[in-house]
């Protein structure tokens, strides 16, 4: 039987393969350390499950409105707004079931077949493959290290721009990277979009995810507010990952949209996780806190021992739970032929798994550099240690 | 700011309008019967609420696997499998939020922009609204009343099948309009799917609802399962329409297909319901039974009032949760300029709120008799009694 052919270009999240190696590795009797995932191993907190477990008894067990119950549309515009300086009507909310909709959503809703988009890369991998899927053209743009961390390539996303182009993806405290946009660099990709009238989708899954310095959203630039998408989602914040919850903060036009997609392809979000979801709210925030913390503490341990390994080095981010160490010399070190082998062969020898630059898109022509990507919010410190540990020990083995 | 072309062809299911109407009239003050929603007002059982909880508490709050966790697969294959006298494997089933994504998520794996794809109407107002978004040309196909309840008229069927057409979508135990197939039909169905080598979409939303006889999956039938996507859904068996839980039986190839579309599309559907959804199939199925016969009360008292009702005409259904009823000579007596006019005025005289043909489809050319169609899943049989016993009064009072 013949499938279409818009299949053809559909693409995925290349991780689970890092995922599936790492569980065989496993299976075979090894202690694994999983880098690999950006998930948590936080419990979700006792009054999020309590306000579910009302909801449930109360009956909030049937359909609701596709995008999203009043009430939770409602607390997600005041507290999105009022962390970012801006106030949103409950209007511009669509619920979704997790961020990751607010991608294919948006861009369905912007993109037509031949556009173009600008998207990073290294960045999430859902974006370029969901613009090869609608029939779009990718067009990424790259991060250049310097002295003050890695910075866009302004001048790259500047000559991507073509008469063609109708929106740039951006993710401010960067999956993969740990970057972050210094307020110049954020200006300067908003002055873009506005001189080239681009939509904006502003991925802002780790706005909250920060152990020093504050968040700046795209969207409170002036002249950006009718222009911006904002990402938003429970995932890390709450660690909520399995909850799926999350939505999209967009002018009222396009959330109809987003609000009409929704009842064609899920009717709408699971009716008593967001009940769970206001509670998550505007309950305690303790638990978040805690989790910052705990965060942090790994954030630190990881980066120590990086700094201690032989061919390995890294900024300490301020934000997201990633550390985005350059390996060129460690690869060297360990006689590797290439970042994928680096990767295979650590995980042998250590058990430490981990996601690799290629995952995150295809390198790009004049990239010299190798880079992986260690997710530490998935195992506690002294797995972190241990596993750090013995990989430091192993590249040193061979220095 | 610009939205994409493809909007242009995104419907949606009217039906929300009557639930707003509705919705209107109440907050005005004045009692209303919903016959419009097809929801249940019962309770999510406590078996499955509790491994939820169970399942919560032993961290099964993280992301999972895209195609669902393997033991909700296994658990689906076997009680799906056996259900119909076939055997699946867990790699045929992809968990999805809800039944309704398979909609959208098979239209996107077998059909083209060009591709006609034929539909029931009156039919689920999503399959039209999802084939002409995706680019594709729906093609309907009518059901006839006859002596023998309502017939799908097969000759339309045939004769609608071009080289274009690459799938049927088919509905046994069908909403709105509560028509089953009998064997010969379904068998008919069958052999133009065999005969012009199309994919079929088989949606058994319905299938164990049922208050008498058993049911058919068209997948079972000789030469089917290979080109067969069941449509699966815990939504109305277990009362489980605001947990968005279902999934999609198709093969290998397929399968792996819509595997990477929930990667792409959400990650993953909710970790913790999708054990909820275990317990659902394989604990104790007493409050099913308790549901159907609860539900077997309703039906009978809504067909007793019906057919006592001046000009509405109605069958007994042996499943779904529907009636159909004929209002053709009701419309008249109440001296309403059209079925949409009659909803009004019932509405407004009554209290009682229901869907009209015209929510599940654009009216064909030849259709001279109108129906309405009222879900009685929703509202307790006191309130059956007592809303369409004034709706009775009220069509009589103009007798
Ligand atoms: C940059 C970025 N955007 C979006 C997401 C989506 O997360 P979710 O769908 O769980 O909200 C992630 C998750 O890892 C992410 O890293
Ligand atoms: C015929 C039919 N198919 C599919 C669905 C989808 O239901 P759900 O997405 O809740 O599983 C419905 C719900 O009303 C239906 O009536």
């Amino acid at each position: 039987m013949k499938l279409a052919s818009r299949l053809d270009n559909l693409g995925t999240e290349t991780a689970f393969a890092v995922a599936a190696a790492a569980a065989d590795w496993k299976a075979q009797g090894h202690e694994v350390f999983p880098f690999h995932l950006g998930d948590l191993d936080v419990p979700l907190a006792g009054h999020i499950v309590e306000a579910m477990n009302a909801a449930i008894a109360d009956g909030k067990t049937g359909y609701c409105p596709g995008p999203g119950i009043p009430e939770l549309r409602a607390a997600l515009a005041d507290d999105i707004g009022s962390r970012r300086g801006m106030s949103f009507g409950p209007d511009e909310v669509t619920v979704m079931t997790g961020g990751k909709p607010v991608i294919t959503k948006f861009l369905q809703a912007v993109m037509n077949p031949g556009d173009e988009v600008l998207y990073p890369n290294p960045g999430f991998p859902i974006y370029e493959s969901q613009i090869e899927y609608l029939g779009g053209h990718g067009r990424s743009y790259r991060y250049l290290p310097t002295d003050d961390g890695f910075r866009i390539d302004l001048d790259q996303v500047r000559d991507a721009i073509t008469d063609k182009t109708v929106a740039i993806i951006y993710n401010d405290l960067q999956n993969p990277i740990s970057a972050e946009s210094t307020d110049a660099e954020r200006e300067a990709i908003a002055q873009l979009a506005i001189e080239h009238d681009l939509w904006v989708l502003s991925d802002e899954a780790y706005f909250e995810m920060r152990y020093e310095g504050t968040s700046t959203s795209i969207a409170s630039l002036p002249g950006m507010r009718e222009r911006t998408c904002i990402l938003y989602t429970f995932s890390k914040k709450f660690a909520m990952t399995g909850s799926r919850l999350g939505c999209a903060v967009a002018p009222a036009q396009m959330s109809t949209v987003f609000s009409t997609m929704n009842t064609n392809d899920e009717s709408c979000t699971t009716h008593y996780v967001q009940w769970a979801g206001i509670a998550a709210l505007t309950g305690t925030q303790e638990p978040v806190a805690d989790m910052l913390a705990t965060l942090k503490a790994r954030r630190d341990a990881a980066c120590e021992i990086v700094g201690d390994t032989p061919g390995m080095s890294v900024e300490t981010p301020r934000s997201t739970f990633y550390l985005f160490p350059d390996v060129t010399e460690a690869i060297q070190i360990v006689g590797a032929r290439d970042v994928g082998d680096f990767a295979t062969q650590a995980l042998h020898a250590t058990g430490v798994s981990f996601c690799t630059r290629n995952h995150f898109g295809r390198p790009q022509p004049g990239e010299d550099r190798s880079y992986i990507r260690f997710a530490y919010s998935g195992l506690p410190e002294e797995q972190i240690r241990r596993g750090l540990g013995g990989l430091r020990d192993w590249i040193g083995s061979h220095a």
